[in-house]
């Protein structure tokens, strides 16, 4: 199968280490398509960034309309364009918080969330609300770490990351911990061997709900909210990504 | 004070009916600056079309940042781009979902939303779930009349409309109508002398209530979840929309 | 327009001092007719003084009648006798803790309510719950001052509502401070000043909102909920106060 | 021990009459003392009237304190004056409608009300959301008959309120039914025979929940949110009732 | 009348125990039947211990139709099995933990629950969420004093449940303390007198509650998802449990 | 990997024929272990019969401690003793129910439920209330079928449920169907022809699912709410079931 994993973010160095992890994960008959928009922010770190984010993420999906991917998956935490994503395809499409939070919720009665800028924490808490998980969901951590520092991943990154965790666990008396950005994807590895406690990547659990969902024959409903984008006049920039007439 | 009035799509005769609409219900001392999106859609019916509008709307927004508005109104009811167009400022910002479902809490105790396709519907039915207002919206009901056969406006339309909307007061209990769609602006004055009840315009509420805050000196909070986004880069067509270091 | 102001509670100073707060964020056509009930408590610092209070503003929106308000304000952060009210009149009605809810959750991702006597903050709590703020309001914070204290409003009252609000912001991660009574009117300046976010006082908010729904021609919804209510006898000191047959 | 029972309007036959049902299910040891407010409406179908009883409940309750009842029963659905009367004594207190939809929920995984006016079913709904019920409360269901035109309760009335059961069990999928006025208590075992479910009178369970508190030795919290009234100055007819000082 | 107790767990001194705190508050004329499983877990601390629990209930309310009990009371907090025992029979049923929430919602605005290990808080926390107790349950906190350490009931342990008490009073902002577990009985006058707020005790408010429902003639609703069990052939240790096809 | 796949009632074609419709969407290296209870009801359709079935699942888990098994799948729309497998072991454990609400939440705005009985509405509607899916789930529907009969799966059965997933679809608005019994497993493919939207069968997802969390190397927490149970005397039949205190 072939899965497009879209960067919602314009950095190509994070592309690349998003897609390696993916492709570390992901079954051998699985070929990983890593892709990101062709305009926006270099990281999401805000209400503002992840407005051309979505808008990037359509523009992807809809490009990708023409090689028709079996499945999609959006690496950021935010899922920004999910919605859209879906409606502009019949594969089915994840966001990674929301992959994250659906795995913890199978692995433990509660979960925190540790995120990078604590500004971004009201975009995990909405998410959380609006897919039904706030029983689940006990807490979102900001370190204050930016997105584009976690890109080495020395001991100093781990380490802040890791005694936010430990902080986590306590306070909130959770079970799990979800990494709240694609970026974190490389150092789940450690963190698990650290803490003793799942911890979800949400890079990871999307690639292989993907898969299973392929797999069942499964993707997204075209009845009703989720239907192909009305054809329609599309200007500006944008013009070549309106939804044709003929389809 | 100056208003930035936003029509989130790009239809140049809708963005000019909305402005009417505004300045006849703005104060005196109120100026309309109505303006739309340099790119997407010419209509906003379902999530891939908002994903368009939503960045659209934050290009806007910056680019006002050259002259300062007073306040700014998003005239699309699925207010996309609301948090993002808040971040962008501090001045006060509205969307006329948001506008609607607080005057329409005020003076009912439960309203119905008469929208245009039955396919919006889970757009305005999640700004209600995420506002609060789910016990005050007794229903959101889809008319599927297209959103620019709004603008001829005929009885037939309108007929539809009053329809719809007397048929969601009785079943759902309601004491109050929403328009569910910018280009309903114009049927307002009529269905409120049909219907005997309070319909809500949300452009008009949120021209009112936006000139409401500014007269108190209240804007967006810079504290926390809506400070300024952080400067970065931005690449491809939004490249000059990143924001600055200096400020 | 004529805006009727009713204080819940007995104590003319505060009358006087809510409707000259009032009167000073008004718009120039605005006359303030500024009341109070015949009956009951000097301040509201519980449910049984709210009890009373609620009869004190049914009466005076009854009374009131006569002459035919074109908005009415409750300015008591409990909102006692808002639903009565509704009943009693087909002009808007606001109460101050609603307007103030409304207001803040235009502004911030989330608030914070600091009032009187701690005692008092689920009154406050339950009406967030009752009008679905849950996710906005983070945190309602008594200070233990009583409300006829605050009249005088000197730097020690002052010092202490900036200290609970600066607690609040950075305890409940808020953006914006609500105050939670209609005493601390006369604070509001001086603390938006010292906070440096947005501080809304439901009084000023109330009025300008008031201000807002009566020029669109918008008010209480007669159809349902807040009918007029049934004609009935009434009796004891209340006699005069039953809803006549002929209307 | 001595139950205080309050018929919260001012119709005497009908403080007679709910006070013959109170003592046909109390325990042997328990005298029924029944009273009704000095003033206000003959019967509650709206917030208008509920204003009015609660502050009569208040009055109620603060006279009983000369004697001391062991507990006090509301005896109307909308449960006016509740937390007045919870300050105002360290008995127990139970509202009817509160009592009702505790007994109901400990029969079945849902319930259904039937009620009086139409126009009261919000003050039910509301009842609902604030304890909590929304889960087991399937229904709330207006009759249209006057609570006055409830006393004679010919078959005529009991057919109406049989019909709404049934529409409502089967509708609501409800295995409960809740009378949703006091004046329905004498048609509780008409109702039981005919529908052949559990038809519950609040009064009825009211003064049994109270009996067993009671013999508990369990009373109101007065630690917090139900302490005793802060002394006051009351004015006009109320001034009476304002809390003392010495207490 | 004949009250049906059940001890869940397989400790027959706590059973004893149990049935001594019951008949202390029963009424003269309710006779306490006490029992216990045939087999499971000689303390429940989990939710594996829970799931023999619940079987083990079952057991005994089937094995109890042949003399057919008035009411049934289920003497551990999780309230295992309460769903089956109220298909069981057409008795009321009552969990202790259920009852204690009703009691306790009656009494405060606010309540705490002082329980056994914290690894069980979480089987409250659901409860309170089923029941619909979220507003009124403002914290469970676990004291990890073991189940059978109960028993013997010196200074320690009721120092040590008295000051987690005492915490929860103050950080909860609660008004009430609920035992949470059934082993807790014997120390409810103390701690009652020590700490000066209602104590609530879910074994006695059920054993009342459940007289009061059985003295109104109320029972489990046997119209719908309470219906008698499905006749149905039931295989190894429990062939003689299934319901049988005749009754 | 070994897959233990527990059907929780004791009907031997049933646990084959779930373990066909497992294998047959299995990895190739994917072992699927079925296996039943050793005692308990014949088909799970109550609450009554519920209680044994989680029993006999906390059975097999236990039992199969012994060989370890990579992952743990409980077939029964109920997911009867989840968390007490959760507690049994670190393997990771889904149950078809919130595997199905997992995987539907993820491809449509919106699902309903299409299940056997009507009385078992129930189980699966509290099962969406405490997993978060409420917003999701738009309906649950009984076709009375029970659930022994769906083993032949005639046209009969075929048409009457594929007819109340038309119903559903319609008016509850939904995207996806799901199957709301392990029975239901082999008519999945033909519904999905027919109904031209996603059909999801619980076994199949959880299946895949627990195949991917296990890829991962993700399995539940112990670290906190699912610890390994205390070691405990289990006495009678279960005696053999108590966890011992080495480990």
């Amino acid at each position: 199968m072939k899965l497009l994993l879209i960067n919602p973010n314009t950095s190509a160095p994070m592309t690349a280490a998003i897609a390696k992890g993916a492709q570390a994960v992901a079954s051998s008959n699985t070929e990983i398509i890593a892709t990101q928009p062709s305009f926006g922010p270099l990281s999401i770190e805000g209400h503002y960034d992840e407005a051309f984010a979505a808008a990037g993420v359509a523009e992807q999906v809809k490009l990708a309309a023409s090689w028709g991917p079996d499945a999609v998956v959006l690496a950021c935490f935010g899922d920004p364009g999910l919605e859209a994503a879906r409606e502009a395809t019949s594969a089915p499409v994840l966001g990674i918080a929301e992959a994250a939070f659906h795995a913890a919720s199978m692995l433990a009665t509660g979960f925190s969330v540790v995120t990078t800028m604590t500004r971004t924490c009201i975009i995990a808490e909405r998410l959380v609300q609006r897919y039904g998980f706030e029983h689940q969901c006990r807490g979102v951590h900001g370190t204050d770490i930016a997105v584009l520092d976690l890109e080495d991943g020395g001991e100093e990154i781990i380490g802040q990351i890791e005694h936010a965790a430990r902080e986590a666990l306590s306070r909130d008396r959770s079970g799990a911990i979800v990494l709240g950005c694609a970026g974190m994807t490389t150092l789940c590895h450690t963190l698990t061997q650290r803490l003793g406690v799942p911890v979800i990547d949400g890079v990871a659990v999307a690639v292989k709900f993907a898969e299973a969902l392929s797999a069942l024959g499964l993707g997204t409903s075209k009845h009703g909210d989720y239907a192909t984008p009305l054809p329609k006049v599309y200007t500006g920039w944008a013009a070549p990504l309106g939804w044709p007439k003929a389809r």
